[in-house]
């Protein structure tokens, strides 16, 4: 069982706490023998079945509330004016640095992508050539099957066994990081590399994926390491950007490396900040939007500099071949206000199919968490499905007799002969014997006729099943390109019906406006996405104009596919058991109030507390808080007592390891005094209280918390309604809430799992089960 | 002097304080029977200097925290799901009539804009051509100057005389109302009435101003109207929308109305969004957010439309010519990589220029404050500088002699000849002659030679005084479109001098790309927008290729101009000593506790309280507050008590007026129960307290406030920090945060200009002195 959670869930708690129980160890109290053991028994009572009515305890939460300790004051009243402008110069660094890296990544990515996948589909196409007169075909399918199988495979075995967390898109991954939730080793190194060259083998390896997705995750691990100045996988601290090593200030950096990841992803720096601020923040500050903005900026810059050079036009940053889908050209297809119905009848369409397309994604998914989790089955199944891919596609490019003429241009990259006439080529080849990008653009730009609309037909049919059979598997790949994929087949084909109906007329006349069209509405279908992705389809087609249809569909897109089902992420998030904080708290809500959602009784400590209950109450895993009010004085007989402070997990732990006690202070007048920097080396990964060792003696100790603790936490009365809790909560970025009573003393504390447990569902407000899964 | 705060001011307590005094006077309790004539000597002490180093205590802050109370929950608790869900759609529709009407609003400004201005050009032209021949063209420059009077007159007189807060482009106002100031009158149907004919006007008189900024105004103004159902000025309540009457709901609205506002002003509806959040959302919300966007979306929507019948291409939306600056095709003007350092350098120029235009229209508006205060004096200046205006530029056409030939395509629309060859036209009229967004047009995309450097040098320079001169007259004109002016000009200048230094190469051929790159970098270095510019920017020119160029040109220009000064809109801000708060906390005020900015002690209120006492607080001018903690029981000697709600001033006021007294209302059974509507009928003009009849007998009963104050009001101990009550503040658009003690007794409040009052000057932290001037 132990296996399962770790393989299918993005919490690893149950897996960490095993591997790093490696300290001298602890030794408890004679009071319980044997919390330890107990503790583990009723850890994972029972096997709860995986649910999207669960909510998991294991995910831990970000602090996005800075600590107002005496010790972190002090620092910033020391600060002069210049000390904060050489800050805000550093962040601007930082943002720079991200910007370049990601587009490093990315140019590397779309680089390796495409010379591997080059050199795959050349040895195919000659293979296929060879065996088109010589008659043995099926030695050709055998040979791209397997291709895709042994880069499918590699892929495959990174993710499942090295780094279970850099498989899908990343995108749920870094929603739920913005948002505040802590998703184990989502940004480490070790996860970006996987990440990398998991999306080259996926992407080369003939899979229904895209490389945008894995881009955006990538900028975000960037955004995560170079902001702090080290890195703790490679043991190397370059000791700058201390200030940087909090919650608060990596969130910021993550936010601006997502942005420029989607920058990156799409040559789309504007788009790339609004995804930022459509998924994550919720405080819009304008400093920090600039910064994001910058480091987008960079990174579209990066990587058009380095892909000018790779096309052989160094510097050329106009250049057309730079826009992601192609550029769209006003003069030559122009829209007209009665298509306006058209296109919101296409976005209804793309919500529906994209609704489709979750629920059998959804399905699939539990699927796979019950039955699919172990590493081996995980490669399997991805194996599985690349074989699948490539023998469908081969079947489908075979049986298909739609001819083109091979156009003086060339514009075909991998024109297929096969039983055509000479200057003829497949045009079923087109989409499917090539990367999903270069497919999704001659579906735009090819010039009209190029398909013919039993192949856009086909082709939709087996892609649509084939990309969500992908979505989801252990492999690291992105769901926006194929989504565009199908939408722009869809959508060709409803512009060759159409212009097949009106039979005349020049505004009907080119079907790749439709297949924009019907790209965006199977996107948005598919992820819900409005603001951001209209952005980013403009900057990556290159055209204004069409904003104003492109928004209209993404809408009717959005509201059709909400009334089926909820986004894809969000039905991924969700089936992870995140607590994840929406946007505001459920409608009917108003009758909750902070009373009935808090967590209570609490444990408080006392301002100067003795050592052994601190080490006693950070070992008991059953009520395994990781905040804890401070309080005047603890009562023996549970009566609320005076709050004065907040103290987390963290800082404790980090006390203990440095025996900050106030006897040893006493005796050893020259210990150094604990400062920011020592709670700045141990983040974020504080160790866990069974690796620190305390003493029989030193249990008796005290240790005196004014200093270290947040003296002025955020507070509510316990009649304050759910809605205003969540509004402080979501605002603030809160991770814990102190409820008082009229007297100022602790009755409860709301965390953000007390709130995400409340969810609107068809019935009205359901509640949500807490579960250690 | 009364006078003079009333016409230089924005706000206007004084003006309407006498104004209302028109219900039954009000009868002071025995206790203090000189306190009104007391106080208002007290009010205006002295005549304090207008400068920026003062904070006026005159401008009430908006609640964009929902007041809680019993009622507000009940209702809310009452509501179905299906409650909500309407409660949604409506906030949809409301969204898109305001869309629909600011597109109206827009396309009116700019057919009669146009047309009328055709008729004067036209009338102007045809007397010039007429005197060429005949030598007496100082009888057109007569005409030309009077016509110009006259209609800058008009526009003058409407607003010094009828409504000053329509006066200027109305951005500053709109971001005060953003960010939670309540300007007086700024969103009302005569403001708006006065705004549009006032922009027509100034725009036809030909004043170097144009008609963008009034259009945002203008779709506030619709916002915030139509969200109420209702209209105070005509008297007339549909009885629709009542449950967005208060604060909270009407900002959303006036933020998607903004936004509207600049999407039909440049036909940028992504860059409305932004422009709306850069400048005035803190807490982003998803679904406020893509209200936002629909609105936007239906305001170009409803605007191209009806522009594409005035064009007589009836539904062709995607037409070029509904692009604000004409669309930029990329093929025939790419940039290079090394163009980029000049673009910065441009960038570097717009900054200081755009500074320097800003420190002058400083002075010269604080010698306005000082000395053009009445609205006599205020008209004869705008009619000196239409008058200058027409002068200036009729001498430039008169000595310039750039003759270009006509080209066959008729790009010019007021060809005037003058004494060029017959053929040929004068440039300089080009750009004189011209309304200025034409003349941005064709300075965007004349062909290359079009203009003579000389030409370009002499426009620029005189352009730039005249747009500082113009802008802070008492008309409606927004500085959006001469600032775009003065730098496109120099920009192709820029381009020019380039092309004749390089004197080869294809690339630096057209100065159009220049005259672009320069509009951005002048606009960028007077208004200091970021992100919303880049994007309007490129959305108004239809190309997505310079974004990468705009976005450093602007960025570029923010950070040299901030060097110097700050940006136009906040030195207007700042001029008015609105308590503006910023994004953040001025870095160096984490030494300030809340101890130190709370008023204190503070007035508070009993939950049962005597109507005496509560008429004598509201009366007392002196204390001047807004909201008033409740607390269990207020001791005599200003002993601190426990805090149990806060009730604001217009609640008061309402239950005074509704006579909600504990002993009517047990021996008046029968009496209806004090509802929400009462509350929303009365917003948002609560009356002043002198307007309510309170009889001695009537003095001695009690007050029961337990319903009506909000129970769970946020509170932060002392020793919080100032950056963290100021984060609370701007995260929860605040008005008043109570400061308590470890008791939770009441010790202080914080409002708003409490916060604002810190400024971070050239020496460190500043403290603003607050008046009530």
């Amino acid at each position: 069982m132990a296996n399962i959670t770790k393989k299918v869930s993005w919490s690893s708690r149950g897996d960490e706490t095993g591997a790093v129980w490696e300290g001298t160890p602890l030794l408890n109290g004679s009071e319980r023998p044997s919390l330890s053991r107990q503790d583990s028994a009723s850890w994972r009572p029972k096997e709860i079945p995986h649910n999207e009515k669960l909510l998991s305890l294991k995910y831990e939460s970000l602090d996005y509330d800075n600590i107002e300790n005496q010790l972190f004051l002090e620092e910033e009243r020391r600060m002069s004016f210049m000390g904060f402008r050489c800050l805000e110069i550093s962040r601007w660094v930082v943002c720079g640095m991200i910007g370049i890296l990601t587009g490093l990544i990315a140019c590397f990515i779309d680089v390796v992508v495409e010379e591997v996948a080059g050199i795959k589909y050349k040895v195919i196409r000659e293979n296929i050539v060879q065996f088109t007169e010589a008659g043995g075909l099926s030695i050709s399918l055998i040979l791209w099957t397997v291709l895709n199988c042994v880069f499918v495979m590699v892929g495959a075995i990174m993710v499942a066994c090295v780094e279970p967390i850099a498989g899908g898109s990343g995108i749920p991954q870094i929603k739920c990081y913005l948002n505040g939730v802590k998703i184990p080793r989502v940004v480490r190194l070790k996860t970006l590399v996987i990440k990398v060259l998991g999306v080259i083998c996926s992407v080369v390896g003939g899979l229904a994926v895209g490389k945008e997705g894995p881009m955006i995750h990538s900028g975000a691990v960037v955004a995560a390491g170079v902001s702090q100045g080290r890195s703790t996988s490679l043991k190397r601290d370059f000791k700058i950007f201390e200030y940087f090593r909090r919650d608060t200030e990596k969130r910021d950096f993550v936010s601006a490396g997502a942005a420029a990841g989607v920058s990156a992803a799409f040559g789309a720096p504007v788009g790339g900040v609004l995804f930022s601020l459509e998924e994550g923040a919720s405080f819009w500050n304008q400093m920090l939007t600039w910064r994001i903005f910058f480091a987008s900026m960079i990174s579209t810059f990066t990587l058009n500099f380095f892909l000018s050079i790779y096309h052989g036009k160094a510097g050329e940053l106009s250049n057309p071949g730079l826009i992601n889908f192609g550029r769209f050209e006003t003069e030559t297809m122009g829209y007209n206000l009665y298509e306006i119905p058209l296109f919101i009848a296409m976005g209804a369409v793309g919500g529906a199919l994209g609704a489709l397309f979750n629920v059998l994604n959804y399905w699939l998914t539990i699927f796979r968490i019950r039955y699919v989790h172990r590493p081996c089955l995980q490669v399997i199944e991805a194996m599985l499905v690349a074989a699948v891919t490539a023998a469908v596609s081969f079947i489908m490019i075979y049986f298909s007799n739609d001819c083109q003429p091979l156009r003086p241009d060339h514009a075909e990259e991998y024109p297929l002969q096969l039983f055509c006439a000479d200057g003829e080529y497949n045009s079923m080849a087109t989409a499917f014997f090539n990367t999903p990008e270069r497919s999704v653009r001659s579906l735009f730009h090819n010039a009209p006729g190029t398909y013919n609309p039993l192949t856009l037909g086909l082709f939709t049919l087996t892609y649509f099943f084939l990309a969500c059979w992908t979505y989801g598997l252990s492999v690291s790949a992105g769901v926006f390109i194929p989504s565009l994929l199908i939408g722009a087949a869809w959508g060709r084909l409803c512009g060759i019906l159409l212009a097949s109906i009106a039979s005349t007329g020049s505004i009907w006349a080119d079907p790749g406006k439709y297949a924009l069209i019907g790209a965006a509405a199977q996107l948005g279908g598919i992820v819900r996405m409005t603001l951001s992705l209209t952005v980013i389809m403009v900057e990556a087609t290159g055209n204004v104009t069409y904003g104003l249809p492109i928004m209209l569909v993404l809408m009717t897109a959005k509201i059709v596919g909400d009334y089926f089902q909820e986004g894809l992420y969000d039905i991924h998030i969700k089936l992870q058991s995140v607590p994840f904080l929406h946007w505001e708290a459920p409608a009917t809500s108003h009758w909750l109030t902070a009373r009935e959602v808090m967590s209570s009784p609490v444990t408080c400590l006392n301002r100067v507390e003795k050592v052994g209950t601190i080490v006693d109450v950070l070992s008991n895993t059953s009520t395994n808080h990781n905040g804890f009010p401070v309080v005047m004085q603890v009562s023996d007989n549970d009566e609320p007592a005076k709050l004065c402070g907040l103290i987390l997990r963290s800082q404790l732990i980090v006390l203990l390891k440095h025996k900050v006690f106030v006897e040893l202070a006493r005796s050893r007048l020259t210990q150094r005094k604990l400062q920011l920097k020592d709670f700045r080396d141990a983040y974020p990964r504080f160790p866990p209280i069974q690796s620190i060792h305390v003493s029989q003696d030193e249990r008796e100790c005290m240790m005196d918390l004014t200093e270290f603790m947040n003296a002025t936490p955020y507070t509510v009365p316990q009649d304050t309604s759910l809605p205003r809790v969540f509004k402080l909560f979501r605002a603030l970025g809160l991770r814990h809430l102190v409820v008082v009573d009229d007297e100022n003393r602790v009755v409860g504390l709301v965390t953000r799992k007390d709130l995400a447990r409340y969810h609107l569902g068809k019935h009205g407000l359901e509640e949500l089960q807490l579960a250690q899964t």
